[in-house]
């Protein structure tokens, strides 16, 4: 990955593909939660293929595309048909497609203006949410982050009565990945960070698109205030480490 | 296949799945060809599984939909994520799913007139050029065959050329199916009717849909009388016929 799509923190991908050509490893990365946020040239960087999605630049969903770099031989994921030589069998989604170049073309052109724009309103949400609530933390790498996402802990509250409480007050946050939605598993991105079960449980993803406001900011920041603090007073958690002191 | 998609020939289907029912064995029916053109109900049909395709019915390129009955278990098309029960991961085509929701709402709809007005028309066209060139077979069923199609085998005649000679006059038709484009493979399904490689190389497409009109057929019946005539004229099949007299 070239940012984590959980955490945001992003890999050195230029060390990495270097190091994988280096021992003759092919090296895949997933691009999906970088472009648009960050510039990315399959020509400079010596990775073998990249996967981009439409949906998060603003394009269709439903669409997505692999690069290969020329003389990198690769499995076919639907067999059948000879449509896109082979390797995806069935009729194309043209619409789709057209509408992906176009999204790739808008977020390529305005990734620096885009990347500034979001970088800023993240910073003030993480500011100001440290400000007016005690025990959050950030989950991942400070600074080495892609603009567009802040995972953030929040002490002693319960993440799935967060993100429902937040969903009805129209704030739509994510626990874990889409990719693991109505599963019942933590994330293993934060467990793999070393996090402690309590901490991954109390754990809330927040993205931000190049159309959010600070003033779309100061009213979620206004109900996470009301909706942490009633959380905390319900929560059996907070209760037990009152307790232990 | 309910009816195939190089000659329309439609297949019993409801015998076929009784007695693959009385057998135990999974019937799957691929019914791409078929829906718009035949009335068909899975409630009725004791099939496991269909498969149909937006395409085909007038709604966005690039979204299909698999039916699968109750109680069968199917492998992951595309593994990863967890959308559409882990059967096909990936974000959702949601433009296209509703789209091709519409378009099955429409065909369903309009099945009995669309089927009607489309083998009338269909029905003229066959009569008019076997009317107007001589040497034209149909292959396939007759009768039990859907509207859509016909695959004619033009005695003596090139296949490909007569394909580009009525592409030039924006005449689409096929050879063989699109899955197999692109391939130098003559049609497998005219083999498997016991057709002789000249008569294969000699077999074309032609397909209806419900904007044609008799005017249009009109159109291509005149182009047709005058490039047949031409590539029959350079045909050497023509000659080593002629010849053999």
């Amino acid at each position: 990955m070239v940012a984590n799509n959980e955490v945001g923190t992003i890999q050195n991908l230029n060390a990495i593909a270097r190091t994988a050509k280096e021992k003759n490893i092919i090296f895949h990365c997933d691009a999906v939660q970088a472009i648009g946020n960050i510039a990315l040239d399959v020509k400079t960087i010596p990775i073998d293929a990249m996967s981009i999605s439409s949906h998060k630049i603003y394009g269709p969903k439903g669409i997505g595309a692999l690069f290969v770099r020329k003389g990198v031989v690769i499995d076919n994921l639907i067999v059948g048909g000879k449509q896109e030589n082979g390797n995806r069998a069935g009729t194309v989604n043209v619409a789709g497609a057209v509408g992906f170049g176009k999204a790739v073309e808008i977020a390529t052109r305005d990734v620096t203006i885009n990347a500034h724009k979001i970088k800023n309103i993240r910073d003030y949400f993480t500011q100001k949410v440290t400000e007016k609530i005690e025990g959050v933390t950030i989950n991942g790498h400070l600074n080495q982050r892609t603009c567009g996402i802040v995972n953030l802990c929040f002490e002693c509250v319960d993440n799935e009565s967060l993100l429902l409480m937040l969903d009805m007050e129209g704030i739509a946050c994510s626990i874990g990945s889409a990719c693991t939605a109505g599963t019942n598993i933590q994330s293993y991105v934060l467990k793999a960070m070393g996090k402690t079960p309590e901490q991954i449980k109390s754990s809330i993803r927040f993205s931000f698109g190049k159309n959010i406001s600070k003033d779309d900011i100061d009213y979620v920041v206004e109900k996470l205030v009301v909706i942490v603090k009633k959380l905390r007073e319900i929560s059996p958690l907070r209760r037990s480490a009152k307790e232990s002191k």
